[in-house]
């Protein structure tokens, strides 16, 4: 017995320690692009996803999506002009990687101030988004040295929080908290899809930058910190509130993903089971209470709750790595909050320049001709019941 | 004419006897497991759309997805922890895709308990059904010799159906009878989309452990199996009913899949198309025969149909590879069926001491804070009709 | 300034000559091959996708299913046995691609003629189809010499717009102009998932064929083109009509993808945005303004607007081939339209033969039991309210 507790003691400090079994086998450098071509591509269908994570309001639902197209097929192109054209990077998988990792980082911080603006204003959005963006990036990989976030726990999720922060604060909406938001079963089925597609994905983005003998890895201590989450969300929300809210709980199911960004090549299975448990921990805390608190003290809402699965997982996953790359993840959490506030607000005091909305617009009458197909769901409008196409 | 003809006999029949072309280039094993990658994924994503194939009875949407979480979230990392842990295993893809097949029998079985247990007691069941199917995975291809079933004819879907009867059979509700099954029109199709992405993605499950030379004459053997079988259930149903029921036929078109798994690297594509072509046949009559008898008969209900789908044609299938494996066959068989029962009724009878469900309970209701959005649908319930987040 | 401007102009003109980095490493063969059954697996994944594409229609959103379904289930087999039997093409991963791109052909093809034939008549449309693809397929790549079409712009989706017009020309039904057409909001939101996820997965289906050297290329052409389709299309439709029609922008986005078919291994990516851009414009201006001309002049219905994401931009796309491959390009595109109206007028005038539907049938009535699930919807129905399986 007590033999036994020591294997089991044995095999989980070596675990923690020294990660999974090492591969040493060689892949062609072109083998290596082209799995990555399946990791990158997988990445373009989790920002896909993010769109109908957010499809959960009512009469605003074909907006999200335009809004995904639109931001995606302003800041890609932008990215890519701005690394190949003025710093000579390389038209690789790499860069088309880099891109979409850009472009779903606004997708996520969109979250936090859909709504708020106007369509075509996404455009400006997201060619300002680029900008600061970029410069975080360097912050944390070219200015800062050592720093460990291959799963971008700072560069992607924090960032994302913080940036939505940013322009929500400089937008300062008093009308939003009076905007009640609808939910329909259906859409909601919509929401469990993309958070389940988006949970069995995550691996391809914590490993889509890693080399070949580091991703099968990776993949384990995603998937076991994302274990660790789902089950933990489920656990915390049932204790707390008896019953399960499903638009917190298939948000916070996601946390371990998020906060393994940091540690995803440098940690066991094990130890990334652990950092799940205190991702699902965290997130759902941070819905519960750090939410409305938050919300109270700042006078903005944060519709989708972004902060909470992207923002502290986030932080937390940097601070994860501490044993690993030292102080520099204290800096590069820090800093990440700053770039991203400052350019958020930036950003959000152009769009009240340009006009932001004069209400709470989460209507998809705003840039859809809905007639049509309201009048076909009983809604009484003018005009005829068909649509022409 | 004649010489034509018999060209292709003579194709016909050296593809029924020796397979499709066989590759002899080389794959580094890193390589190799780097395509384990992609393959195992697409498990993961299976096992997600499994739950969407369930997602057709009226109010209870959001339990089948969150039951799907619960239960692999469990399975899995113990599945995992036992394997590394006790029998020293490498924590390699080969470990994650067994987790990742583990789990998904397990939530096969599911479809056939769903409404019976409470919530809770799906982690419960979890524990039990990893003890029940490690002992059958050890009976299959530790304690017999020889046993063909690359593709978890048997290790999968016979053992899901026999747990799950087991289950029921100890569970033993009399009330399920009397409990009617709604669908909407929008959930099902949400089942259509499941149902056609699990047909497409079927040949990564079954050459998931398969050799890098034999994976794409896994894949041919599976589409051509897959092929035939929702061809063949079409033409049954039209046959036998006039009109085809969806919930028959989204089923029945994946039977195919589940009959090629252990001859998946052992046929050609036509005998691949042959058993597909039986896997159909067998399915439909199960749906629409032995389906209703054996309600009667044994007085439980498999409210999804699992027995249908995955029983007998996975029986079937461990048949055809007789000629290829010998009498083999015929003790995995069986013993997978007396494993399974046995296993399931002993979890069944815990359940039933744990204090099973009252009532047949098929509502997202017992789970999930539903008040609100159901206001949003138009039902009146008590409190505002806004959700909180 | 002038530097800057000077160094932006080289960059672009050398992208556009060159193309993108040229990878010069091996991959062994087998390897190859197994990324292509990624690949291909994806073209099956946006061949379900397509059905999705159309399940805006009212009441008939499972038969567009079915039809799928039946039309991939007698198409795949049946050109893959033509092939080997006949031809004595290898049983190989290439086949499978084949195979699934005419079977892809035919579904968006069927867009067109939807609801004007009989279920059991999509059996027959399939093997006269497969006939018809098989003398174009030989005739873009085995009389012709040098097409380039890689992407199929040809080969697909032009073939399937003609193949399409010829069908509805036969069959000239009169009273589709008097059907109306319905929509719901939830229904439309598959249109979006389906609309997103093809654009992500399309790089699989330019690149499947390609050699693994030029696919990273290939999905960086395909992506940029796409991106320029989806901008484009959503401020042509802002300028012409001030709001977005979701039905039109849903598939204008795509035909990026389409136009790129002809040059995915020949230009650079800035080429390839341009001629996204061009596609995105000839796209939009088609649904808006030839569509209804069309309709006017020929006095047919294309119910899905195949023709103007398909049909137009697919010939475009094979035109700004000229530049690399010459006059080939017109013959090609020349020849493509009449085979595809010729072997669609055919098929069509047997349809006719055979009995087509008196009216214009839009219902899942037609197929499937639609009692049991409209009487949960609400609508009146002899018989109970439970559904039986």
């Amino acid at each position: 017995m007590l033999k036994k507790g020591l294997l089991l003691t044995a095999v989980v400090v070596s675990s923690l320690l020294f990660g999974s079994k090492v591969f040493a086998q060689e892949v062609p450098a072109l083998a290596g692009e082209l799995f990555q071509y399946h990791r990158g591509q997988d990445i373009f269908f989790m920002l896909m996803l993010v769109a109908f994570l957010m499809l959960f309001i009512k009469r605003y639902e074909w907006g999200v999506c335009l809004m995904t197209m639109l931001v995606l097929t302003v800041s890609f192109p932008l990215y890519f002009a701005v690394q190949t054209i003025y710093f000579g990077a390389a038209m690789d998988i790499g860069l088309v990687i880099l891109g979409v990792v850009c472009a779903i980082t606004l997708i996520i911080a969109a979250g936090m101030f859909l709504g708020q603006i106007k369509t075509w204003q996404y455009i400006v959005v997201s060619i300002l988004f680029v900008i600061a963006y970029s410069i975080n990036e360097w912050f944390l990989f070219t200015f800062l040295d050592g720093l460990a976030d291959a799963g971008g726990s700072l560069l992607v999720h924090a960032f994302a929080a913080y940036f939505g922060y940013g322009v929500i604060l400089a937008l300062r909406h008093k009308k939003i908290f009076d905007a009640p938001m609808a939910v329909t079963v259906h859409s909601v089925s919509f929401v469990w899809l993309a958070s389940m597609l988006l949970w069995m994905l995550w691996p391809s983005f914590t490993t889509a930058l890693l080399g070949p003998e580091q991703v099968i890895g990776g993949m384990i201590t995603t998937y076991m910190a994302l274990m660790a989450s789902a089950l933990v969300s489920y656990l915390m929300l049932l204790a707390i509130n008896k019953k399960i809210d499903p638009l917190i709980y298939t948000y916070a199911l996601l946390a371990g993903g998020v906060t393994i960004g940091s540690t995803v090549d440098l940690v066991g299975p094990w130890t990334a089971y652990g950092i799940g448990i205190a991702a699902g921990v965290v997130s759902c805390l941070s819905f519960v209470y750090l939410h409305p608190a938050l919300e109270k003290i700042l006078g903005v809402r944060d519709v989708m709750g972004v902060h909470n699965l992207h923002g502290v997982p986030g932080l937390i996953g940097a601070l994860f790595a501490i044993p690993f790359a030292g102080g520099v993840q204290v800096s590069g959490a820090v800093g990440t909050v700053i770039i991203g506030l400052f350019g958020g607000a930036v950003t959000g005091l152009i769009l009240r320049a340009l006009g932001r909305n004069e209400a709470y617009v989460l209507d998809d009458e705003e840039s859809f001709s809905m007639a049509a197909p309201r009048a076909n769901e009983g809604i009484p409008v003018p005009g005829d019941g068909g649509i022409s196409m």
